[in-house]
């Protein structure tokens, strides 16, 4: 043992292991590179302050090939940035800060080039303009597997012009087309297969679209004419919900807000979060001088006061050079933080999408009776700050268009999101099918088979929203069943189940009142014909009495 | 954008993402840390021809704190590779090999330290000492987190002296302590919970036991008193089985053979599981002069024949220089492979366990009425050789002492395992739930409930031997459900399957028949005296009557 023991480099890792990044079929490949992209392109354009335009492009490039192309209006990115961010696994902006965004491991988009090199040979292309340039920079890049460093085969300056088709809902241009001032534009040849469905490309931007209402998404989708791809299932089943003309499709979701979410703050970590190693990490690392100055300014929620505190508490000297602080002392100022009390962390570190905008987007997509949903306050997990925002829309039961497969036997539709983004694969792995199939909808006037989502013609939508969401896997399909996201989950379910009860007894009721009614109506001109032999009316009188009769149904009815 | 990207560190990343590694929750944590730190040490011992001797000690040395020990009999480390192997991810000599191995990923053990370093603050303590070197290396590490670096905090030579108590299933020492001529011995401290059940250490290592027949394996479990650790469920719940003597118990599972497994040899790709972006890389760092020589020499199943074959098809020069084929001439080259027909791998890679021994193991550990097995032919997933192994016991209905939660009404009881390892967590993930789940057991005798495992007092084995096995995530818990390995596993399955049938229509008929037999038994005296009394028989006559009847009944039976 000795001889052969090598260093692994990430990307080798990553690169024999693709299917934890979401590259294990050519399907899903298809779909992980756009998500992956489409994530950075938002989280670029929200930092900047830029409301969001970005266009998505599948060009079928031979039987089993795409070129995924995904365009932003984002900041564009400084040249010298552009191979490590396009071409380096574990390399970003996003890992090292607590704030929520969509992208925080620095391995997606990264990994996605990666994948395309290994099935097709080829390079990424990154053309990005940042603002005030004449020019765009160019470059062509590829991994060095073995090093995980970028390989840059070309780079130069040229003109920046995607330029996008504006187009309603049918695939119909409306007015000129548009260029972006500036942004980014990323595109990789991959082996990769389209189809529709569940966990298609069509679904996740439709999804997109509903959770950030402040976006608009341009989709266009090229497939190589039907005899050249007998393959492609798309072409042998339904045609896309994209698809309108021939083997080219596009769709426009026009956003419908103007105003962007909340851009969130950055924090500190919350010192009850922080484990003894951490806590250990951090003190040697500090750049303050003493201990206490270390504590109230490296930690969130620890006033210079609660920090005097914490080192008496732990019999240390608040003047102590943080960086020469022993095991054992450590671990006493671990206890000691444990038993102070603090306050929770700040929680401007996230921004939920808010009731009214969840209602308002299921009431965009979705033709149903009732709707309501739930924004939790915050709540910590392991130190992390997340939220919890529930939404559900009862479809009504006779009218099921555009929700497929719906219907009283049907399991309920579920929706997840983790901040903002949809998450399509791997359902039950995750935490939210976890917490829904937890919940009692029985009680709620459910029916839900033992251990299963229950049945019934629901939309029902999950999102957490984090400064790190703990995601099963690299492909962030999944969320891990922390405690405290569990709890929070049903507690969010829970109340929405509540009101769906009401919603459903009320409409009971009615339907019940109805059904007597109805029933009752019939006889009223017999009865009425009754007592116009028995007490000699006449015509007129009958009509009255009829009318009597309706009357005071109704009225007992209102008081049902 | 720019200014704040920077590098992440693997040992960063996987901090943070402890979950993914199998530190998520105290209890499993334990779990985790003693399963890599077997793996590695069964890894060494076979590698060295040693039949391995593993001592796995647990000792609580505070409420919710443990030290981890495991030491075995291997062929010991050399000085200069401890401190990469133990404190430094993605490190080690089974990454680059093509063949079966418990280990992988370089990640385990040096993980399982980073997670103690990060609860407890300590040190990972290595002890090693390779045959004939007089002292042990004794060797304090730490990782440095954000560097990925190990950090080596003592370093000294000592006495290598672990002794181990020979003792029966009970726990009473046999005969003199003893220890080893050189081994390693891995020491980690760690916040981590005992807990009994199905999730357990104890559960781990039993079923390593079963899985390797060659191994002896001595654990000991040292709890603080009762009134320390108030909080430990085991002491709250049942005694674990191996508690016997009051806060420290003690078994040792004792090897069933002396004959190692078959040692696997190392294999090269084969070139229909090598895809285009790797083939240019394999071709780029070959060091053959031509490329008829690279492909025969840097893949397995290509013969000098062979690879002129494909080198004329592709329409290249076989003297080519391999390192300098351009983007196009390797897709000709690969398409050519793909056409070309070649041998399947070759399977020394593997090494599985054997019908025989499969059923001697479940015989061993089950007290069953019906044992069958099967071993597939080797096949391939994305160029990887693997092989399915299925084995399953038909526990007496009335008698399922040690086998807990066994009946009619049940699940069965499944066992996964993937080159020898047992695999505890995240069955719902796994490509074996997933194709024992699939199967219509209905049609071999059981009940199955939709969607779910068969009921019925059943134990199921499935094992996957592979040179990768395709886990779902780098705790390796769950196999990805790759379509060749869930076709392999079903056909298995179900080979066991229709024997299991045959048994239980056999047993049926022969209870049937059981209780017709006694139904007519119990009137053939009557019969007899009937026949008596109409015929006026003397009681001698009576009871040959009896008799004849009574064969001729069994030898309709017979024929049933």
């Amino acid at each position: 043992m000795g001889a052969r023991q090598r260093e692994i480099a990430v990307s080798e890792f990553f690169l024999k292991n693709r299917h934890l990044l979401g590259f294990d079929s050519p399907r899903r490949a298809l779909l992980t590179a756009v998500k992956e992209a489409v994530d950075n392109s938002m989280d670029a354009c929200e930092e900047a302050g830029i409301v969001p335009e970005i266009s998505v492009e599948l060009e079928q490039t031979a039987a089993t090939r795409f070129r995924v192309t995904v365009t932003d209006n984002g900041p564009g990115i400084v040249k010298s940035q552009i191979p490590k961010i396009f071409a380096k696994l574990l390399y970003g902006s996003k890992f090292h800060r607590l704030r929520m965004s969509r992208g925080q491991q620095g391995i997606g988009i990264s990994a996605a080039g990666m994948y395309g090199q290994l099935t097709t040979g080829s390079a990424t292309r990154i053309l990005s303009r940042t603002k005030g340039s004449k020019t765009a920079h160019a470059i062509d890049l590829q991994i060095d597997t073995k090093s995980n460093k970028p390989v840059i085969l070309s780079d130069k300056e040229q003109d920046w012009r995607p330029t996008f088709q504006n187009v309603d809902e049918t695939g119909v241009p409306t007015g000129e087309p548009h260029s972006y001032a500036h942004g980014t534009s990323v595109s990789i040849e991959m082996e990769a297969q389209y189809q529709r469905g569940k966990l298609s490309v069509d679904e996740f931007l439709k999804q997109c679209a509903i959770i950030n209402p402040h976006l608009t998404l341009h989709y266009r989708l090229a497939l190589t004419s039907k005899a050249d791809s007998k393959s492609q299932s798309a072409n042998t089943g339904e045609q896309t919900a994209a698809a309108g003309n021939g083997n080219e499709a596009r769709v426009t979701y026009a956003r419908a807000l103007k105003e962007m979410p909340k851009v969130p703050n950055e924090i500190m970590p919350h010192p009850h979060g922080v484990e003894l190693g951490m806590l250990m990490q951090m003190l040697k690392d500090s750049s303050s001088r003493t201990l206490r100055a270390a504590l109230s300014s490296d930690f969130s929620r620890v006033s210079d006061q609660t920090a005097l505190q914490i080192c008496e508490r732990a019999g240390l000297n608040p003047k102590a050079n943080p960086t020469r602080v022993a095991h054992q002392e450590a671990e006493a100022l671990y206890s000691a933080i444990q038993e102070t009390k603090l306050m929770r962390p700040p929680t401007d570190c996230l921004s939920p999408i808010g009731e009214a905008q969840i209602v308002a987007g299921l009431e965009k997509e979705i033709r149903a009776d009732f709707y309501t949903s739930v924004t939790r306050d915050p709540n910590v997990y392991r130190g992390n700050p997340f939220q919890i925002e529930v939404g559900l829309a009862y479809v009504k039961p006779e009218d099921t268009r555009g929700v497929e497969e719906m219907g009283q036997e049907e399991p309920i539709r579920l929706l997840r999101f983790a901040n903002r983004v949809p998450l399509l694969h791997q359902p039950g792995a995750c935490a939210i099918t976890k917490a829904v199939v937890g919940v009692n909808w029985k009680s709620y006037g459910l029916t839900q088979p033992k251990g299963a989502l229950p049945l019934g013609p629901l939309v029902l939508m999950v999102h957490v929203a984090s400064v790190w969401v703990p995601f099963t896997s690299e492909s962030k399909d999944a969320i891990a069943s922390y405690e405290e996201i569990l709890t929070e989950m049903t507690l969010a379910l829970q109340e929405c189940g509540r009101r769906l009860h009401v919603f459903l007894n009320k409409r009971r009721r009615d339907m019940e009142a109805a059904r007597k009614r109805n029933y009752i109506e019939l006889y009223i001109p017999h009865l009425a014909l009754g007592l116009k032999e028995i007490l000699g009316f006449p015509d007129r009188e009958k009509q009255r009495v009829e009318h009597d009769l309706k009357k005071m149904l109704e009225k007992t009815h209102l008081d049902v």
